[in-house]
């Protein structure tokens, strides 16, 4: 028997990491930072998931370059400049940028991870200032957390304890970012997860792995997939202490909380909306016809305006290309029957209760096809004037 | 030789054409009207292409019983009510109210059209009463296109005379709508075309298919796929007269025209921008990337913005899963070269001459994957606040 105990803040609980921001002026709240580490004092192993888009961005591709089951003691990273799309200068400046670092301290094996505009070179000298400002000895996760945001309301930091039933323990903690374009391929969003279990490595890669699949790429707000995306997985063992079983359940625990935390967030988002496929033929369908949904437009607008309009449920769910018939469909809002062949039109008591249910901040949207036995629940948000407003002026 | 020659207003000028609407309640505003037809004074081919959603309206559903080949003199349209997931209630619908139309009326085959909110049974007494209203020797083309309008902002009409070498001629005729929801599938939008000339009707199903493809299936407002989406094409071959170059030439021009109309009147739309793909590595793949870019939320918040940020429009075609690199890739605003692996930062020159591209109300970008020979272009328009707040309240 284990314990998953939720902990205040973020990576300061992990033993052997340190953590903490600094401001260099690429933005100009002196406040929020631009620039972050994380950093353990023994080498870690790490695991890591990128963006599926062609054009990785060049702290991925230099990250690459690394040999298999590399280790590493650093991770750099700073908004508002993406370094993507910046060619083989890309990954040139951030050599330069980690021998600059070197210089400084003893780093093994040193990953960056940028987020921001798409396209300029980074601004050398001032990243380079970081490693005069920088505490190294920090354990400031709150700092990071904030200074990792781009788009972000607010900043996204998790930590658990895992109790084993002998007394022992280890820590799983993470923090992230991400707010717009995120989407099922888990489109600009940085997530950065510091464990001190002593876990082997090939349960890291394949756990980062299915974690992902059942946390960051299940949320959409826009559909969009970034350069940038990365999650990483930082363990320096020094609990001594493993779990497999304890350690999963805590690791789909925290990504599916940062994956909640960044839809809440999403760009003038007010509303999280479960969509759950039932009784879809295969579980492929189910999943298209899921994402389909936390994806459609107007869905997403008619979310925002509180419509129960299960119209545009249905014609999406007809558009989307799986198996499906009007017949044997079902839709329901949380436990409200909103559609079924036996009745088309919301009598007013039914059509009351809907108002109700999407009056909240958070409901589901069940649709029971009714044609097999596969499901699948995806999480969306509505769409917003805040959205367009805050898409139309990003790089202003 | 043939010549084209654009008409004023729309279906008037078809022989054997009538056409006109009433108000029979369905919306407050009269002057609008909401019930419309088209017949043709001898009996019509026709042929239509419907959406791609499963959950086809019931209109499509009763047209599709007909026996192929089948021949109609009048089509009836309303708005307001899509008559869609009503199940084999709304093709009895659709039959009660052409059981009322023949008794006042000798009708071969008759079709029906609609568009509105889906889930409602149509309001058959207040459709039948247009029967006692309408003026069915009438040439009012304004009033039925105006009374078949949605969300549109204005109405859709286009009409062309074609004069052979002989002195004969035939015309050629549309009446149209649709303004949200319209996507690479032609989601709710309807289109209704006339002509006198003596086709046969295998030209007629094979060109009204290829012509749909150059056209409507190439705009994109939102992405989603209506229920009730529908191409008509009606001939009753009055002219005597049929020229198959001069036809095909007229009928993609009047429904590329119209796909044109349609994009201007995207919901709360201030732009319409063409996505040319070219020197991708197959036709398939320049299609999907160019649909990516008209169909991306960050891509179209951008236009909106007016701001050159190439940076979205390069991460939209690397996450659109084509074969790519950003060494090959070049990018285009109009003629303005706005990307390339040579230069990446805009300098302010250029920017400038970007700002001053996007500040027109029609430009293209043009994307050079330079991996191959293939391309292919699709249109687009910006999102804006309007859109949100259309589609937010449009049930209200």
């Amino acid at each position: 028997m284990y314990k998953i105990i939720e902990l205040e803040n973020g990576l300061e609980h992990v033993r052997g990491f340190y953590c903490g921001a600094t401001h260099v002026g690429m933005r100009p709240d002196k406040e929020q930072g631009d620039v972050a580490f994380i950093r353990s004092d023994v080498p870690c192993d790490i695991s890591a998931v990128f963006t599926s888009n062609t054009f990785q961005a060049a702290p991925i591709r230099h990250f690459l370059q690394y040999p298999n089951n590399f280790q590493t003691n650093f991770v750099l990273m700073n908004a508002k400049n993406a370094n993507a799309m910046t060619g083989e200068q890309g990954i040139e400046d951030i050599e330069h940028i980690m021998a600059a670092l070197a210089k400084k301290r003893n780093v093994l094996n040193p990953v960056m991870s940028s987020t921001g505009v798409i396209g300029y070179r980074l601004p050398l000298d001032k990243i380079i200032s970081a490693f005069d400002s920088l505490d190294f000895n920090a354990k400031d996760s709150h700092g990071a957390a904030r200074a990792i945001m781009t788009t972000d309301s607010f900043k996204k930091e998790l930590a658990y304890k895992i109790e084993l039933a002998d007394g022992s323990s280890f820590h799983i903690a993470s923090i992230c970012k991400g707010a717009g374009m995120i989407n099922p391929a888990m489109a600009t969003m940085l997530c950065f997860i510091a464990t001190d279990a002593d876990i082997p490595k090939h349960d890291m890669d394949a756990f980062l792995h299915t974690s992902t699949e059942q946390s960051f790429n299940r949320i959409s707000v826009d559909g969009d997939t970034s350069t940038n995306d990365t999650v990483m997985l930082l363990s320096n063992k020094k609990s001594g202490v493993y779990h497999q079983k304890a350690f999963l359940e805590a690791l789909n625990k925290i990504m599916f909380e940062l994956a909640m935390m960044i839809l809440r967030d999403g760009e003038g988002a007010n509303k999280l909306v479960a969509f759950e496929i039932k009784g879809a033929k295969t579980q492929e369908e189910a999943k298209k016809a899921s994402m389909a949904l936390s994806n459609s437009l107007l869905v997403k607008t008619a979310l925002f305006g509180e419509d129960p309009n299960w119209g545009r449920i249905a014609s999406t769910i007809g558009a989307s290309g799986i198996t499906c018939d009007e017949k044997t469909l079902t839709i329901y809002y949380d436990d409200l029957l909103i559609y079924s062949d036996a009745f088309r039109e919301l009598d007013k008591e039914r059509e009351a209760k809907a108002y109700k249910i999407m009056k909240q901040n958070a409901f589901k949207v069940t649709c029971d096809i009714g044609t097999g036995d596969a499901c699948y629940t995806s999480y969306g948000c509505d769409l917003s004037y805040e959205y367009v407003k805050i898409n139309a002026e990003y790089r202003t």
